[in-house]
């Protein structure tokens, strides 16, 4: 389907602007508005659309609708040691996780690893950014959230887990190792794609509200469920991060009583320098992830692919132009324009 | 094949005995013996036979070449704040980790969250016997290692990564959800049992050394790879555990310079006091394994299970009289004849 996007190419500051703009529209503060923005931008030349501007719209929306607090600011709730849960008092996913992420670091460097929960969190975007702020100071770091339920248990048909994402950072002496996956078969949002296009998906992704597998993205929607990928050992790391999201950032899993909307985020940092030196760990990971890229490839055309060197890829395509969907741009001129 | 396989019935006591008097006729101290027989025993009333007393022949040959020190005491060799390196000296792995959940625990306990991982470590067994201990500490944890190199990257023909397992201990107000899987689509000692009754494998386990797929175990032997479980989500799991095990642990990488042999070991203890309460959390965890053992199931023969469940039906099983297999049991008193 994506040869068949039509784009326009765009100035990163053109999209940033109008971005930050639109975010203003909706009373966010100018220097939220801006870090809200760079997030979106910095998912699009990544190459995932689905985590960029598009996201404009519905995040417009969950302002009108009071889900998300535009101003609020993230505090600290609970401190204790090489632990913290901020409350982001539902404003921004991105302004919390990128405070998270703050203390996360520091924390890392006190005590050599630290863990930072989010209460209140709001959709925080594409993980793999935040991982690799932290890669950036040469700390390893862990992120996971759980959301609104959607997927099923193996073997079972009822939506209990969210697409629940797990996302890592091995920081080197080159490009950083990220790692960011969501733990269905599928995102939601592709399947709203495939549906919308008419399109049929693979056998495994979805199954309808009788537990038969399905081909058609319209069943989920018809009360069928999502499912984990790689079976009961993906099971495990959905049911994993459901339950340590929802409980660690008081999110509550989203099966429980308690839970009502959001993203309960947790964030792992780590200190390499602990253990056997940074520069020593550093030099170890390049060492390995050469290794891994220079890997004899089943088809001579397709290279081995360590987790990140696609986004990398996509970010030189989309510069020094940023490469957006004509309709997506269209349809985010025309929405600034109701505002 | 399972239902082929003749048992016997066995007290406890019994085969803890002789495992223990194996242990102690490869010059084993008594005290070190007795550990590393129980947590055989305690793989082999999970149900993971493979990780039971199959192992007293490979460890008592790995004592004779000089592989493991039987005698030798696990040392710390670095620690700081949350953070320790314990030293193993090729000495028990078992013995090691034990030492290591202590030193997690308490650490734990007093930061919230720790890391300890374990240099010039042996075969480590069961990794969800350590998730449970901690877990009877009300303590959460993650844990893993890597291992010698047999599984191919995502797209790539050459062995690069171990099996390399994850494990995660949830503790609840009842038992603990305990996960635990190798990130391989199948242990290697899988394929050995494969080849040896001359049975086929599914596709997706392993490609041969031209890369195709095949359901013949023989091909990983004649320099084929395992594959990473579920895809290219899999793949990053399992590059995750070899850079991480391989680096905090002073193991190496198993596809670097540096790496010998050994089980590049990690484990992660968090504290849930310290977020909303163990006590709150345990319920809630309660909570939501109770939802998924109750959601509906696809085969209604087929209850869903929260991973540690088919431990906890296999414990049931064996006792009071442990189950063994025959043949299993034969030759470990064979062996301990020739000892």
């Amino acid at each position: 389907m994506a040869q068949d996007v039509k784009n326009v190419s765009l100035s990163r500051e053109e999209v940033l602007q109008i971005s930050k703009e639109i975010l203003e529209l909706v009373r966010t503060p100018t220097d939220y508005a801006l870090s809200v923005a760079e997030s979106l931008v910095q998912a699009q030349e990544a190459g995932h659309a689905s985590h960029g501007i598009i996201r404009l719209l519905e995040y417009a929306d969950s302002v009108k609708r009071k889900v998300i607090d535009p101003s609020v600011r993230p505090t600290i709730f609970r401190e204790e040691g090489a632990t913290a849960v901020i409350d982001s008092h539902w404003g921004w996913g991105q302004i919390a996780c990128k405070f998270a992420v703050k203390v996360a670091g520091e924390k890392a460097k006190e005590f050599g690893i630290s863990i930072v929960s989010i209460q209140g969190c709001n959709h925080i975007g594409r993980l793999g950014e935040y991982i690799e702020m932290l890669a950036a100071e040469n700390l390893i770091s862990m992120m996971w959230c759980n959301a609104d339920p959607s997927v099923a248990a193996y073997g079972g048909k009822d939506r209990l887990f969210g697409t629940n994402p797990w996302a890592a950072g091995i920081p080197s002496e080159d490009v950083p190792v990220v790692i960011d996956f969501a733990t269905a078969t599928s995102a939601e949002g592709k399947l709203r794609v495939a549906r919308a296009n008419g399109s049929s998906i693979p056998i495994g992704t979805v199954i309808d509200k009788e537990g038969r597998d399905s081909t058609d993205p319209q069943d989920f929607y018809d009360g069928g469920a999502l499912l984990p990928f790689g079976g009961h050992k993906g099971y495990c790391m959905s049911l994993m991060i459901e339950l340590l999201g929802g409980t660690l950032s008081g999110n509550h899993p989203s099966m429980n009583a308690g839970y009502s909307h959001g993203y309960g985020t947790v964030l792992v940092a780590i200190d390499p320098e602990k253990f056997f030196g940074g520069a020593l760990f550093r030099a170890e990971i390049s060492e390995a992830t050469k290794k891994i890229r220079g890997a004899t490839p089943v088809n001579p055309s397709q290279p081995v692919l360590v987790p990140g060197d696609v986004e990398n890829i996509q970010r030189k395509k989309n510069s020094p132009m940023l490469q957006v969907s004509e309709s997506i741009w269209q349809s985010i001129k025309e929405f600034k324009s109701t505002l």
